[in-house]
């Protein structure tokens, strides 16, 4: 079968690759639909070492199921399912409580040791724990914003929630990608009455406004932080969404914050470390987030998508077919593409 | 008067200075009964630059109000009071929240702008905010214990919530000093399972055990960490206390964290960073904390003071006179004494 093959930084090739089969008892085979580029794709874009066999990248996608291991109970042939990035058992103590990125069994696809979803088809182990099954029939209209429930708009969620929206809040998001755009939608629908959107590309910054941004702040550093200030009486956000991940994006979202206030962060940090005092101790800030459980949300999230009351589809701004995969690499660490579909 | 000042690191004296009287309308002057020397006064006593009028030290007490300004309300002459250790509004919208460290016209005890209570008298801006009238008379069996309410113990609270202590929490401590034991204290109060004190002074581990530490990690750094994971399960703590505020003792309580799980930090932070990835973000980890807002805990924790349920008098390890007060920074430096009570 084809799939998209990283082997080094800048080095995405589409390849054929031993077809996706089930392996254990638990696993699924799940033919790919619609699958995706993510921003985090692009930190092994600009920096991976040379790997001799490459990795099938992807961790975000929709399909329907192909084939099932003997021990799989819920999932069947045929269901139209939502693969979320990380595959997890369900039961254990962590899943019990909705943080299935915790799963003691569980892992995430794209890497050396599970064989990523841009890619015509791809094993799902703990099928039953990880494919969220769609009470729906395949709607092409509704493909866009289901696909986004794998990954970013439950991504953008859980930095809302981690951050503590809540109706009548201030929030500043920070970062204008496909995460920071979903954080904008998720705090619209989690009740926020202002959203500040700290981020500089022109088109993005519309999109945000129509997700219900309410201001811009397009300074950076410093300034952003003024600036903040400024739209907020001096006081500062009450919920913060870091979307980005960098050091300074961080420190940014931690100085927007106001006293007592929150900051969720969902950016892959990227050997960042935060400062301990002023910016957090002394204001008594809460910094929550991590790799969203967003198989947690999609029960949450799903009758929003399928009444269309929140688009977060819109996000893509480019589809390609399996063989445009790598100018989409191009095209979205250039900033040409916001984020970019996969249509099979 | 004679209060106590500090001139440079290691140079405290008791010296006279200007009587302490009401200033501002809404200030209350408060003869001290009870203060004592606090760990973080340990800071300064081990840094702190040289300064010709020097600084007047102390911001826990109780004491007896003596006069009190024209716009003062509710508080009046003859109560007996707690003090905070930061002075508080008590309207502004972070004091409406219970978060008065952060009160928007407030400021705290023992620095340049407002002397401290290592004092004869002291005198405390928005008394109506600040001070807390206690509902009995001065009982000299209880003092010690409600002296802790200014400050460790509230202190220890606030560790314990901002850790999200719950009933059925293995919780942890990192810290076996004051602050630390009223973290024992209150995680038990709030309904910990197991609580395990990291900490290696034998005598202060005694106390830790009587007041509800059920397990003692006594190695430090990486071996600490191996060992609270061999007694959680290999899963770590729901809760962490980080009461220390040094770099080591922060990651210490980040990597002793289960996924999930919550860090409350109320060690103040000495110049440290907190590393962002593998120890917080991957696993979810919640920091929060910051200065407890003890004035907000009082209510809370003053009838299980009262009728003793919880002694966290029980710190003061010594008792000395104002006079006695450079020896008692000395010996609380040396980890001679754990904490030093001032009678008046």
């Amino acid at each position: 079968m084809k799939a998209t093959v990283m082997y080094k930084a800048g080095d995405v090739r589409i390849d054929n690759v031993p077809d996706a089969r089930v392996i254990n008892p638990k696993d699924a085979l799940v033919r790919v639909t619609r699958a995706c580029i993510c921003g985090s794709d692009l930190w092994p874009y600009k920096a991976m070492e040379p790997s001799e066999t490459g990795i099938v990248m992807g961790h975000e996608a929709i399909g329907i199921v192909e084939d099932v291991g003997e021990d799989v109970r819920n999932i069947k042939r045929g269901d139209f399912v939502i693969m979320p990035f990380a595959w997890s058992d369900g039961t254990c103590e962590f899943c019990a409580k909705g943080l299935q990125t915790a799963c003691v069994h569980g892992g995430f696809f794209g890497n050396e040791e599970i064989p990523g979803a841009q890619s015509e088809a791809v094993r799902v182990p703990l099928a039953d724990g990880t494919l969220y099954a769609l009470p729906v029939e395949k709607d092409d209209a509704l493909l866009p914003s289901l696909l986004t429930l794998s990954d970013v708009m439950g991504t953008g969620h859980h930095a809302a929630v981690s951050a503590k929206v809540a109706p009548g809040n201030i929030v500043a998001v920070v970062g204008d990608g496909a995460v920071g755009l979903c954080g904008v939608i998720a705090a619209k629908r989690l009740g926020a009455e202002q959203i500040i959107i700290l981020g500089h590309h022109r088109d993005r910054i519309a999109l945000a406004r129509e997700f219900g941004a309410t201001n811009v702040v397009s300074e950076r550093g410093d300034e952003a932080v003024e600036r903040v200030l400024e739209i907020t009486g001096g006081l500062g956000a009450h919920s913060v969404l870091e979307c980005v991940g960098l050091e300074q994006s961080t420190i940014t979202a931690l100085n927007i914050a106001r006293a007592g206030g929150a900051v969720g962060r969902v950016g892959v940090p990227q050997d960042a470390k935060i400062p301990m005092a002023d910016e957090t101790f002394y204001k008594n800030i809460t910094i929550s987030g991590g790799p969203a459980p967003v198989r947690a949300y999609i029960e949450d999230l799903l009758p929003d998508v399928l009444e269309g009351r929140i688009e977060p589809g819109r996000v893509f701004d480019r589809t390609t077919n399996l063989d445009g995969v790598p100018d989409g690499y191009r095209a979205m660490n250039e900033r040409e593409a916001l984020k970019v579909m996969i249509e099979f």
